[in-house]
């Protein structure tokens, strides 16, 4: 038996939200469909964000009416607050995701109130989500959580107190966030063991940037503290339009050859992941796009025992 | 005190040899310099091969000569054989790297001989060495040591019986090398132990490749099985020419960022290895140029106390 680890694609949101074409919505429920057949079960599909800030998810509840249609799939929204919860659960959403940054600049750029401020509103959506007759999980996202590209270091001690606030407000799981691609392997491994310490088992996974190119390097850290859980973005699309100089998350396909290759299981196919790659590139050819594998090739010696 | 590890630029080798434009030697020397002068003590700077066979390197002994002229500077050349050490020996050559391949396949293409006659011409070259006047380091790389493009899974006992064979014949140290860069960081740990269980301190350091963007975590696997040497080539340049797929060496400037970040200390000064990555690009404006850091910019939370 193979040990799991889970992939969560947010190519959708946070790959589409800094792209300068704009997808269709029939093209982007396509792509949906085609990463869930190849294997992702988990997708971050859109945001509920106001249409003039981030116009690219302007047809965020469309996208989550017609993805919750696809057979297996995980369909993840991220919502800045109460009232976006609210909407994807109209929607249907069956996850949602809420980014709480932090460092204070960043949390002032991209949701425009504190970090204290961003717990009390994670307060009083747990309360609203846990009266629904529906169970919809709240992932909660510490942005900068590794450093911030506007107030620089972020001290351990601060990402520690923002999880055990929300861990305290009652999410269900923790998501750490190199938003800004900072991060190094000793400081995923240091941060990891003291948010696990505060708040155990509510700190579930990584999102990672490869801003410096170590987006695979800080995942084997993760990994090697018992991380088993990994947003990732196709292509290595992504960015935040709030964190400067932040350049494309971790690329899914190089992700799933690495945990593949050392024997993890993620119950993704790679050939049909490059399938939707493909897709996602001919929708959208302007956007570069990142990843060493696709380009390579998958090796022969891919999952043959040495 | 900080931690050493010792970074072997392999550019002006590896980097130039499958070049599509030549660099002239006076500006391959310049750039040597540059090197040095940003902090790499250890550059491999050409190789004594058939200037039929690969013409970039047609003027190693003039590049060895004047190298080895740059103040602090480990000038290491490469030879396939005891002739081309001879020649390195004569050009003044501090240090020489020989090249054995693990696998039949890859030894067949790359040095037209059996890994066993490799090791019959590594005792050769070394009972000739050690009868010089002069002491000239020599270190074996055992290429395909992962896996290889052409006979594709490249089992660990071979590559420990290799290793063997190259200490018994008396190298002074090893490098183990992922020509290809088909290696991922659980194959690198387990190839790792096995070596150092068969020839102790002999094992030295990684060379990799970042074929399928794998390289700075197996070069975090290899720091964390006490490794603390790699070769590694500015800009990602790099390859082999008689391994099909193989894409660029680490990128030196990313695998500093990492290392100095982690809290190692490789002596070397990121931006003025930037203003070396410069030098490069102008002298050989074709060749593409990886390398995250030098595009992201150096963050303001390097080297920082979080």
């Amino acid at each position: 038996m193979r040990e799991r680890v889970n992939i969560c694609e947010v190519g959708p949101r946070d790959g589409l939200q800094i792209a300068k074409s704009r997808m269709p919505t029939d093209t982007k429920v396509r792509w949906i469909a085609a990463m869930a057949a190849a294997g992702l079960k988990e997708i971050e599909v859109g945001s509920f964000v106001p249409p003039r800030v981030i116009p690219q998810m302007a047809d965020t509840e469309e996208v989550v009416r017609r993805s919750v249609e696809i057979p297996g799939l995980t369909v993840i929204a991220l919502v800045p607050n109460l009232r976006g919860a609210q909407r994807a659960y109209a929607a249907g959403a069956h996850k949602i995701s809420l980014p709480v940054s932090v460092s204070d600049g960043h949390s002032r750029a991209n949701l425009n109130r504190t970090p204290a401020e961003s717990i009390e509103e994670a307060r009083r959506l747990m309360d609203w989500v846990k009266t629904q007759p529906r169970r919809m999980e709240v992932i909660a996202g510490a942005s900068t959580a590794f450093g911030c590209s506007i107030d620089g270091v972020v001290p351990t001690a601060r990402t520690v107190a923002l999880a055990k606030g929300l861990a305290d407000a009652g999410v269900d799981k923790l998501m750490l966030a190199d938003t800004v691609g900072y991060a190094h392997p000793a400081q995923i491994k240091e941060v990891v063991r003291a948010v696990r310490a505060a708040i155990g088992p509510v700190l579930y996974g990584l999102h990672l940037h490869d801003t410096m190119g170590l987006g695979l390097a800080n995942a084997l850290a993760g990994l090697e503290e018992g991380i088993r859980a990994f947003d990732s973005c196709l292509a290595g699309l992504g960015g935040c339009p709030y964190a400067p100089g932040a350049s494309g998350n971790v690329v899914t396909e190089d992700l799933v050859f690495m945990l593949e290759s050392m024997g993890f299981d993620t119950g993704i196919d790679l050939p049909r992941l490059f399938e939707a790659r493909r897709m996602l590139h001919e929708a959208i050819p302007d956007e570069p796009i990142q990843g060493q594998v696709p380009k390579a090739g998958i090796p022969k010696t891919f999952r043959a025992a040495a």
